[in-house]
Formats: C-alpha cells, sequence, structure tokens
C-alpha cells in the first residue's frame, strides 16, 4: 500500500493553504531545490559543455519517458520527453495523418482543450484545404467516428468538467473503422491508471507540471505505439530526431523509434526537476493514487452538496466516468474562488462558470476535503465573495 | 566602456579551465542558483498556481525578449521567447512561406546549421510535394536569389567555420526580386551587433544558451518585422499566442504582434535563470564586445599559426567576414580537442575535421587566449592526443 503520509511529507506545501489546483500546477517537492542547486553548481558550473556526456543530460528525456510511461500503461521505450504539450500535439497528430494519408478528416469533441483544437487548425491549414476538423459534443464522439474518420484525437479527461472518455471503447471504435487516435492525457497521467498499450492507443501526448508535479512549463511526452514508432516520418524533425545528430548531414534521416519525436535541446532544469517529481511516484501506487482519488472526490461531492446549494455539480456522479478533480457551476464562480483563495483554498475558475478543484492524493488528504468545504460553506452560504475586488479579472485565470 | 573584469567576475569559472566552448554553451553566472532557488521556494512553492500571475511568470517570455531584441537591433516588442531554435525555425519559416504564397523555393545554405534544413524539410514535406529546398554553397547564396525564390534562410555565422553573411546585403537582395527572409541568429545573438531593424529583416530566430549564457536548453527566441507581425498565421497555433488564451475559445485567433509566436506553456525555470544571464548583458555594451572580439581572435589566430604548423585556418582571415569563433582544420582533430579538454582548454570538434574555439569578451581576456595558445602548441607538436583514449567517440561530440 502506498504510504500517503509519507508522499505529502515529500511536497513543501505552504501554511494554511489547501491546494485543490494540483490538476493545473502541482507542487514543489521538496528534494527539487537542492537537486536543481546541484545541477547548475556541479552540473553546469563544472562541467560545461561536457555535462551532455557526463551529467547525462542528453539521456534525460528518454529516461524520464520510461519513468513517465509505467504510469500510462506505455511500453518501455516509446515514450520521449520535450516541448510543450501543443508541440506535441502537432506532431502526433500529423505523424497520424500521413499513416493514413488517404483520409482528410479528424475528429475531436468541444470538451477538448482549446490548444488542441487550435494546434490541430494550424496544421490542417499547413496541410491544405482538403483537411476538415470535426468538432462534435463529447458524448457524440462515438457514434462520429466513420470511415471517413482519418484521426480521432481526444483529450481523455474534460478540463472543465473532470468526464471521462472511455479510451479503450473509442480507440476500439476508431480501429473497426480505420482510423487512428490521438489521445491527450493532461489531466489523466498522474491522476488515474491508463492503459496505453492495453487499449491499443496509437499516439498519446501530454503535460508534466499538473498531477506529476515536474513545476511550471515542465516539459511535455508523447508515445508513439511500437507498430508506427519506426514509420512515422517527424513533421517537426528537429535535429535530436535525426538517427545521428552529431554526424550534421544535410539531409534528414528518422532516428529510432520514438525518440525521433524529440525535436530541439532539451531544457535540462525543467527535465531535473521533473525527475525530483518523479522520485516520489516511485513510492505511489497509481492504483491506490486512483481509490484514494475515488474517496476524495466522493467526500468532496457529498460534503458540497450537503452544505452549499447554490453549487450545482458539473462533473459526473459515477466516479468511473470521472477524472480526479470535481467541478460546480455557479454565475459568479470567477468572484466565488477569487474568494476561496483569499481564504486559502485554492482551486481556479474556468470560463463561463466553471469553480474546479483537483483531489491530488499524492498530498491532499481526507482532512484536507473536510477542512475545505467547510471554508467553502462559509463563503457560499455567507456571500463573502460579493465584494468589487473579487471580480476583477487577472491576466491568468 | 565595458568593464570586462566585471563582467567576468559575475561568471562561476571552474578552477584550472580556460573555456572557449561559450559558442556551444555559455558558462554559469553567479547569480543564476539563487535567483533559482528564490523561484522554487518562494515563488512555484509558495504562490503555487498564482505565481503565473504574481510572480510576474506569463509576462518572462516578452520582457526577456525585449532584453535580447536590444542585442539584435529588434523594435521593442518584437520578439517573443519560447520552445527551441528549431520549432522557431518551423514557425519563422512556415509564416514566411504564407505571406508569399505564390512562390514554393525556400533557398538555403550547406553552411546552415543542419536542423534549420530538417525542420524545413519536414514543413515542405507538409506544405506538399510543389515545395522545394534549395541549398547551395554559402559563396553562391547571393547570385542564386532570383526570382522564383519565396524565402531566404540563412544563418548568419556558419557554425563550423564562423564564416558571416552579410545580412543586409542579403537582405536588400532577397527583397529586390520579391522574396523575404529568415535569419538565424545562433552564432550571432551576443556575438556581435545584429541590427535586424536596420537590414530590413523579415523573421529571424535564435538560441539563449550559446553567447547568451542562458543555460543548457535555454529557450529560444523569434522576430518578426512590424510590417509583418500582425499578418503573419502561425502554422504552430497554441494557445498562449491565442488573442485571448483564457476565453478557451473553440477557435484560434491570433493574438497581437509577435505575442502569436508564443505556443504552449513557458519553462519558467530556464525563463528564470534566462533572466540572470541578461543582467550581465546590462552592464556590457555589444559594440564593445565585439571590438574586444576581434582583438582576442586576431591574437589567438596569429599565435596559433606562429606555434602550429599542423593546424590550418577554417575561418576567414579577414575579421569582419566572421563572427566570434575561430576554427582549424586537422585531420585528427577529434582527438586533438579530447587531448585539449583534458589539459583545461575546452574547445569542441564539428565533423569531419574541425577544432572549434569560441571567444567570449565577457569572461574570456587576453590572458585565457595566451594561456591556450602554449597548451595548445604543446599537444599538437608533441603529438599528446595520439593516444588510444581521445579516440572514442562520445555520444555528444
Amino acid at each position: 500500500m502506498t504510504d500517503f503520509a509519507a508522499t505529502k511529507a515529500m511536497f513543501d506545501l505552504p501554511e494554511g493553504v489547501i491546494y485543490l489546483d494540483g490538476n493545473s500546477l502541482g507542487p514543489l517537492p521538496r528534494s527539487t531545490p537542492a537537486r536543481l542547486d546541484s545541477m547548475l553548481r556541479e552540473e553546469w558550473g563544472k562541467l560545461l559543455i561536457t555535462g551532455w556526456n557526463k551529467a547525462g543530460w542528453m539521456a534525460q528525456p528518454m529516461g524520464l519517458g520510461d519513468r513517465i510511461g509505467k504510469l500510462i500503461g506505455a511500453e518501455p521505450g516509446h515514450v520521449a520527453m520535450g516541448d510543450t504539450l501543443s508541440i506535441k500535439v502537432y506532431q502526433a497528430l500529423a505523424s497520424a495523418l500521413e499513416l493514413r494519408a488517404d483520409r482528410k478528416v479528424v475528429l475531436s469533441d468541444n470538451g477538448n482543450f482549446p490548444t488542441d483544437l487550435y494546434m490541430a487548425e494550424g496544421l490542417l491549414r499547413t496541410l491544405g484545404a482538403q483537411y476538415e476538423l470535426r468538432i462534435v459534443a463529447p458524448d457524440e464522439v462515438e457514434a462520429q467516428i466513420t470511415e471517413d474518420i482519418a484521426v480521432v484525437m481526444l483529450t481523455e479527461v474534460d478540463y472543465r468538467t473532470g468526464r471521462k472518455h472511455d479510451m479503450a471503447a473509442l480507440t476500439a471504435k476508431a480501429h473497426s473503422v480505420g482510423a487512428l487516435t490521438v489521445w491527450d492525457l493532461a489531466h489523466s497521467a498522474g491522476a488515474l491508471p491508463v492503459d496505453l498499450a492495453g487499449a491499443g492507443a496509437d499516439f498519446a501526448v501530454g503535460c508534466t507540471y499538473k498531477y506529476l508535479n515536474g513545476g511550471p512549463g515542465a516539459p511535455a511526452f508523447i508515445y508513439v505505439a511500437p507498430r508506427h514508432a519506426g514509420r512515422a516520418v517527424p513533421a517537426l524533425s528537429g535535429w535530436l530526431g535525426h538517427a545521428a545528430p552529431f554526424a550534421f548531414d544535410l539531409e534528414y534521416r528518422p532516428g529510432t523509434g520514438v525518440e525521433r519525436m524529440r525535436v530541439g535541446t532539451p531544457p535540462v532544469m525543467q527535465m531535473t526537476a521533473l525527475e525530483c517529481a518523479m522520485d516520489v511516484w516511485d513510492m505511489a501506487s497509481i492504483e491506490d493514487v486512483r481509490a484514494r482519488s475515488i474517496d476524495l472526490t466522493e467526500r468532496f461531492i457529498a460534503g458540497i452538496e450537503a452544505a452549499c446549494p447554490d453549487l450545482e455539480l458539473a462533473s459526473p456522479r459515477d466516479a468511473k466516468l470521472r477524472g480526479s478533480q470535481v467541478s460546480f457551476r455557479f454565475a459568479d464562480g470567477y468572484a466565488a474562488m477569487q474568494a476561496l483563495i483569499a481564504r486559502g483554498v485554492i482551486g481556479d475558475f474556468r470560463a463561463p462558470d466553471i469553480m474546479r478543484f483537483g483531489f491530488t492524493p499524492l498530498y491532499i488528504d481526507g482532512d484536507d476535503v473536510d477542512a475545505a468545504i467547510a471554508i467553502i460553506a462559509d463563503v457560499m452560504n455567507n456571500n463573502l465573495w460579493d465584494r468589487a475586488e473579487y471580480k476583477v479579472r487577472a491576466a491568468v485565470t
């Protein structure tokens, strides 16, 4: 069994804060500052350029890929780190479309995180007018997977509501009509067990600053199924995805397997911080995390519904159908969330009316949930949010 | 006048090392570790998700862009940071090609850094078979800028030899036939004065881990000339380049000016480290850096040519025609460079036979150059490089 008191002790959480926004940016692992200091002074400072070999910087993206791969059911050696999630979406979708070059339609849903749709839009515009991005409602996706679809591109867990798609079923449906799948695991990796290999997923991408706790701007990951990894020719064909980057050939030759999805020089500080975060994951089982996440979210929903009649549940009531967050609708949700933050309960707001709370068992426990419910009830039932200062929108919400 | 003793004191350079590889990875500024520690503990640790507003993380990419813009002659507000140089090449070239959609040929040269050519190859493959990447010798570029060329894509300073293109002349030639330009400033930014606005450059990109000292994997930059910045529609259309990222619209609308070239969540640790590096640049004038760089490289060439008859100068002899590096050809250059590194003179090797030495006045002075010459002469004239251990190739050269 995972010792959640031990994992909680590995994070540096501020006094007086109940942090229910680890689904947006995970907190600081206690080991990160000292490790970064050592990377800066002992590696960069002393090894200088030789750090790429001697400190293993060049190997970090594949080593970290394998550590994350264990949490998402990827075959070893089939996950590479780098860039941002947006860039990885572009890469995955471009390769999937090239593997299904006879079809021109990408199917997605309006619960997908917008940048996935924007990147698809940019790629399809680059590919030409014959391509179409077809966006349907999440519950229409299955019926809309038809024989003209080249790629089904979905985020498994909806960033607003926490609604979870059935990856295995939708992947099977896609394959039954000859389509490929690109799964965005931004709200899945570290939130719940994912079985990419078992589901037969073709491509997957995700970020590491949410449930994985890699820090602000932590690198993204990309998974390519073994059956495709040697065939997909990258659209973003950068030198670190070349078969021999330091031969400095004039022509691109893709590297082995998913390593060809590497592009440019990796961000060593961010990679190193992510390694510290993954050390915490070495102490946890993702199945235990999921079981505890369900306990915490059930407790939260029951408590809020009992205490706060103004809040309307926006997440699926059935725990099997949601990720590790709970969202409630409230017309003045932005102001209400600012009032909660002022009281030390940090969640976030997503337009137009979603108050979003993430549950992250590595460092949030039942006492935190109970304390949060009490504060939310006080703020909501006494209209403490109804102040002008809470209605001024910040640049980043 | 720049106080180069003062700038040298701002770097943490290892004892016994003469670092002539700052053209590949600049050294650690002394202020970086404490600033990173503060960013981790006080910002990420205490502010958590609110750091995006309260610590100014979301504003870093444009703030840093302006600081770098001053070194490269960019108009304020027209440089954005993010991603890697490879990604920025793709963005710039895609936008340039869209602005000249009636033409299908990209002209580059075989002295360009390979990843620029690889990224162009991937982009042109995505755009379709009607596109052509035409690669000529560097000294043929001017004559090959003909009326069928859409975009001239060049690296100003050759990574192997240090040969410098005439940006103003080639840009003028490109414009005279209706072509646009994409300039890679990887070996220019922080190495010599660049005048993007004066030259009329259309797009420029560069990295910040070489002469700018941002650290391993530091973010890249992109410049878009004001006359194009509101017209270029990004191919990599990520949410942070959207006009209103936190509106979470389903459709992409490009942001204002070059900010539309932002893609995904910025790497805050790397951005923060780059800020420390730019503090050193606040104390320096790029004109002073260039004057001293010429002194150092002239001194090095004269010293090596006098002492090492086996080494053949690969860089232009005329300082006006080269960047801030000096390269020599030697058939066993790889082994010779390993022998030099073992003696504390760190340069690097580029296939097939280039021994490359970078001169970075912020922290390298005339005494360093003299000491390096003496060691190189000893290693070369006594064949100290001719040992099996120096001939084993590392993963990263």
